[in-house]
């Protein structure tokens, strides 16, 4: 019998395995939040380099609020990885992305952590049902992938893998909550998850455009930062294309240009837009509206941007 | 012999030819940039659309700061054609993306402007060479491609088709420049253009994201606006890989990562990265970052990042 999982809002010291530019992030995200951090990371002079990490950091952290009893010094590096995670209540594993090695390390985490404790990895690809193969008790075993850097951006997606009990999915979803992030749960694995597959079609489409001489990586950039990328913070691309159908919204996009979605604008074959697909979406940008017009969705969307431009000194 | 094209300092006076959600924000844009406008939209009730519009504008374009003299008082509506371009010295034109009808109307719009003035499309797509097929005077006709809403993105797109003079093409850069748009000068025909391919590129991910029942729209946008999206607005997708690549930037990453570009992440092949595209993407992200090292990229995207935060409420 092993103690139950502790309230999500009661943990006062997490785990961070492995301290390079994610696992770093996490350790100075957590001590800003006003938790106890324990930090492990075998390579050489991973703490001085996590210090210098978190000192970088820490200004931006203040700025943006501390919690209340949040100190660098609750930052304890520990060498020994089971001396890490013994006495914890929480742990986000940031080793390199190579699968192998978060296999081995996941279990020897799983076997030095008291069993109540969730083991979240921040992988940025692989599924946890690949990951936990090795585990004792992989039914603790979740993703909980950050953003870079973690210390700001809030977005963390969590997804369990087959071995996994839905309820450390709820607890570590819940967990993340509390600390101040925005969670994506996942209902399925899904390779890259959400952002990074929606990043990568970006990311791929504009490795193409180069190779073909259609634009430069500074064209390409600017296309973005000065373009849609101001939209983005402020609305979905959903919701974005929600008001590019005016009045009639996404209704009127997919049937008004749902042709043209055919057009060869990108390497990337188009869904095939059937009625169900259709009525989705447009089901989900009017949950997403919530009631809320398209005039006020657009003023929204100005006065977010104006913001924005206004914040970066481009007004 | 013609007169020659005015100074694009110089400009005063612009058309819109078309006046929808495009058009009308041109129109907004141009008023609050102090030029005097003319517009002319066929539709029924197209004027009084245009002057709401305007008028709900207006307040978010005062507030970002408009230039001397500029005035809604200096729209005048023309509902004929070839008044509305007789004495412009700049013609701006967002019909719907229909191409035989911008054909027409391109062709229209040619034949009744003084020929030194520069004739430019807000199709979303279409190539020059596709539309000017009817002009009798292609040479001085180019794509200005705006992001919506217009008065807000600075981003304009601008290439020319086959039968385009390149002094036409950079004289619209000029002039949009001088009227304070970023402006992305292509050297050629590329369907969408570069932002709408890249903005595609995720839509289409997207939509095969939700026919496939792996996240629902409200995840996507979520995923978004909480995560890669607060980047954007203040570095792009190239520049956010060199970061991604820590000390040893986009060189780093793309030694490290390639092989995992053929990870199925997204519906779209990934590029082959061969030594050149490497090469070149890695050239680029250096020139881009002018001398900046990773650490002060890393403190201009935090500095961003946080700003963009506070803008909107969040942090």
């Amino acid at each position: 019998m092993t103690a139950s999982r502790p309230d999500p809002a009661a943990v006062r010291t997490v785990t961070c395995a492995g301290t390079g530019v994610i696992g770093g992030g996490w350790v100075a995200y957590f001590l800003a939040r006003g938790y106890d951090v324990v930090a492990w990371d075998p390579a050489p002079g991973a703490e001085e380099r996590l210090r210098h990490l978190v000192d970088v950091a820490w200004p931006a952290l203040t700025g943006l609020g501390l919690r209340g009893g949040a100190s660098r010094d609750r930052l304890r590096y520990e060498p020994d990885l089971a001396k890490a995670v013994a006495e914890t209540e929480f742990v986000q594993e940031s080793a390199p992305e190579d699968l192998e090695l978060k296999r081995r390390l996941l279990a020897e985490i799983d076997e030095a952590t008291p069993l109540h404790v969730v083991i979240s990895s921040s992988t940025s690809g692989y599924p946890m049902t690949d990951m936990q193969v090795k585990c004792a008790h992989p039914e603790r075993t979740v993703v909980g992938h950050p953003f870079n850097p973690p210390y700001l951006i809030p977005l963390v997606e969590v997804v369990g893998g087959e071995q996994t009990d839905p309820a450390a999915v709820a607890w570590a979803s819940e967990f993340f909550t509390v600390a101040g992030k925005s969670v994506i749960t996942l209902e399925r694995e899904v390779p890259g998850f959400i952002a990074n597959r929606l990043q990568e079609a970006l990311w791929r489409e504009a490795l193409h455009m180069i190779a073909a001489g259609e634009a430069t990586v500074e064209q390409i950039d600017l296309s973005i930062t000065d373009g849609p990328g101001l939209r983005w913070p402020v609305q979905g691309p959903m919701l974005t294309f929600h008001l590019a159908g005016g009045q009639g919204g996404m209704a009127h996009m997919l049937d008004h240009f749902g042709p043209s979605l055919k057009a060869p604008w990108t390497r990337l074959e188009a869904a095939e837009l059937t009625t169900e697909l259709r009525d989705d979406v447009v089901a989900g940008c009017e949950r997403e509206a919530a009631g809320r017009s398209i005039d006020d969705l657009v003023a929204e969307r100005d006065s977010g941007v104006i913001a924005v431009l206004r914040a970066l000194g481009r007004a």
